[in-house]
């Protein structure tokens, strides 16, 4: 986009994400809020706990002329946490022990722990409390979602505004709403471009033919230019993110336009609504069962992840064994031995074999060889059978051979199966 | 660590990466690989696609004195890919076609779209293969491992050395052990400490007991200063990292001393080897099917997760409606009518039943309330019964109260269910 203008730096810390035991949720949640709020993401940054190389990041930023700053975790009472003394530095302000934020901590303290209005805190625990009430001269600091509040500290001549917020996610994401009104800090958001944001989501697009309709829109649609596209492939669906300012709004649609023109048979949610959101719209008045080999239990897990999946969901059978799939499922074993637990008969009747054991009117199955050993001459590792078995219509098979090593043939098949179930309801 | 010497820093780049939209995967690895080596990882930076904000990351990590930069991502064929250009240009390098490179990027492209060797590639195909084989000059390109190849760039005066690695985790993953024997790459990792990695993993143990353990080694063992201890809690588990030099190997082990003492019971793993790996050589000998309700089928997932485990897995029953623990897995329908479905008696009775529904000599259950809807009185949100029934043993049952919203409640409960076997079998 030529004209965002208001620009973000992140630094996340915390050695266990640099050093890469942990991966980082909190960077990728604030990118995205910010992005929602019209700023340009410049930068992430990951620091462990020594304050020096903080200390660089925050220069770092500071001179690459970013406005707003946003630091996540080092705010626990240890020695380690050393996110607020090491801002505070940075910009010149000392700390000051902030007594009503004091005695709001020692309440959630005695809350957490039972302790009784008159219990007597031990020094050390005491110690803790005061650390964690300290703020910079001038800064705001932001009600407690855990133990830690966070801070916000307004810019001045030399530094931009800084956003200091908690390590845990939860309470990261609990204090958002809070840290926002902040007047230090919505003064910055309300700077943010008027961006909108739209996603659709496609499966079974290759990036490269994606690609090719992309340079047909740069090359015949005027503005193209000012709308700014990401691609990105995931568990083998392609999302296709567009930011725009508000007045772009008809370029986007003539984009939209071209993009179902070409990819229509691919293009499942128009609106970026995502996989599980449409099957559980598309489920409504339907029961489901599931009949998995190869994915070992992923699909129901999949199912069962949102909240409310109880209305359609009755449940599954996880037949890893062939005697589950005989015993349980009703497979016949001459079936399997004849052709193979990895065969679209056999797929067929595990499907039909969960409908009858649960009384669903859906049933999805899945077998396959998801790896590293178990191909035979014919099917290589990858090789996936699926099974399709819905009340009042015949029973359809369909054999997909995926790539990768053993987590993402398991990945992409559950997504298949996904996607296999909304393709025959809508 | 007293005298860990050499510094390294990490940038990651992708808007995708930037924005939030997919979680990196390549910081982390590298920074586990750089760490081995006895490096000092100090920055993960993450930038978009625009090669100031690159050149602006590069001119950092030099200017706060790393020895060694490795970059990832942004080597594909499109205009977007900067990394290289970007690279060479802030090391003052000219970039120059390397013709054996073209030649061999040609070949891999033909196979892969499975061309005759006399087939005309289209020109935007084969200005797309120049564009990737073009190197920087004085640097040794890495063989391609998806159709990038890496570049590894000696340090000068004035610039640290350069890794350059592709975006795809198994296309990096892939080429890692061809990079590190590049001369100038592996002048540098020589250079890293003798540095020793130990793990020690516990579950049930809460990070304030673990602190306090922490703090009485801090007093009492002399030299506990020069081990790097980072503790860090995931899906429930504590993992205690530790770092240090070979020498400081007798300091290290009075800390495993001091924590055996104090955790024995939490203690599951002494020498880092994770739970999936523990419950398979457990469960050698055993067969093992699992009953789900809230978890859904996560249980099974996990179980199955690992290459061999058809070896041990026959499979499960997600019992997700009641009538699928009724009509599957034979619990009485009264049973749940009086005491419901989140009760240690039904949890007890779908782990016989998938026991006798599969033939399996060991099986364990979930039932309980993962939210946010379903609490009653006396059965919060987080409320989870287990059963376990192990062949020629009374069939034991136990209910937990698991924290958070319903993602996290179905995970840290199929944790739990895990180590409920791993505990009975071991």
């Amino acid at each position: 986009m030529g004209d965002v203008s208001v620009r973000a730096g992140i630094i996340v810390t915390g050695t266990e994400v640099l050093h890469g035991q942990i991966s980082d949720q909190n960077g990728p949640w604030v990118a995205e809020r910010l992005l929602e709020y019209g700023l340009d993401v410049a930068h992430v940054t990951i620091c462990g706990d020594r304050p020096e190389d903080m200390a660089a990041q925050l220069r770092f930023l500071t001179e690459d002329g970013v406005d707003l700053i946003v630091t996540t975790g080092g705010l626990g009472p240890t020695a380690d946490d050393l996110t607020v003394p090491t801002v505070a530095e940075f910009c010149g302000r000392d700390l000051v022990l902030d007594r009503a934020l004091e005695a709001d901590i020692t309440t959630i303290i005695r809350k957490w722990r039972r302790f009784a209005d008159d219990h007597e805190l031990a020094p050390a625990l005491t110690a803790a409390i005061a650390k964690q009430a300290l703020v910079p001269t001038g800064a705001s600091p932001i009600p407690p979602t855990g133990t830690a509040p966070g801070v916000a500290i307004p810019a001045d001549q030399y530094r931009p505004t800084i956003l200091i917020l908690p390590g845990p996610p939860r309470e990261l994401q609990a204090m958002w709403p809070a840290a926002v009104d902040v007047p230090a800090i919505a003064a910055v958001l309300a700077r943010g471009d008027d961006v909108v944001h739209r996603k659709i989501r496609a499966y079974g697009l290759s990036e490269a033919d994606l690609a090719q309709t992309l340079r047909r829109a740069e090359s015949d649609l005027p503005g193209f230019r000012d709308l700014e596209v990401t691609t990105c492939m995931r568990l083998g669906e392609v999302e296709i993110d567009t930011r725009f300012a508000t007045a772009e709004e008809p370029i986007y649609d003539a984009l939209k336009t071209l993009l179902h023109q070409e990819h229509s048979a691919q293009i499942f949610s128009a609106d970026g609504a995502p996989l599980d959101e449409l099957l559980a719209v598309a489920l409504a008045g339907h029961t489901i069962a599931t009949a998995e080999s190869c994915t070992g239990g992923l699909v129901a897990a999949r199912l069962t992840d949102r909240p409310g999946s109880s209305s359609y969901v009755l449940g599954g059978i996880v037949s890893y064994a062939n005697e589950v799939k005989s015993g349980v499922l009703g497979v016949p074993a001459a079936l399997i031995g004849e052709l193979g637990a990895v065969s679209e008969p056999v797929a067929s009747a595990m499907a039909e074999g969960a409908r009858a054991r649960t009384g669903a009117t859906v049933a999805v199955s899945t077998t396959g060889i998801a790896g590293p050993g178990g191909a035979v001459p014919g099917k290589p590792v990858g090789t996936v059978c699926f099974g399709l078995a819905i009340d009042g219509e015949p029973t359809r098979t369909v054999t997909r051979t995926f790539p990768g090593d053993r987590t993402m043939v398991r990945t992409l098949a559950t997504t298949f199966a996904l996607h296999l179930v909304l393709g025959a309801l809508t």
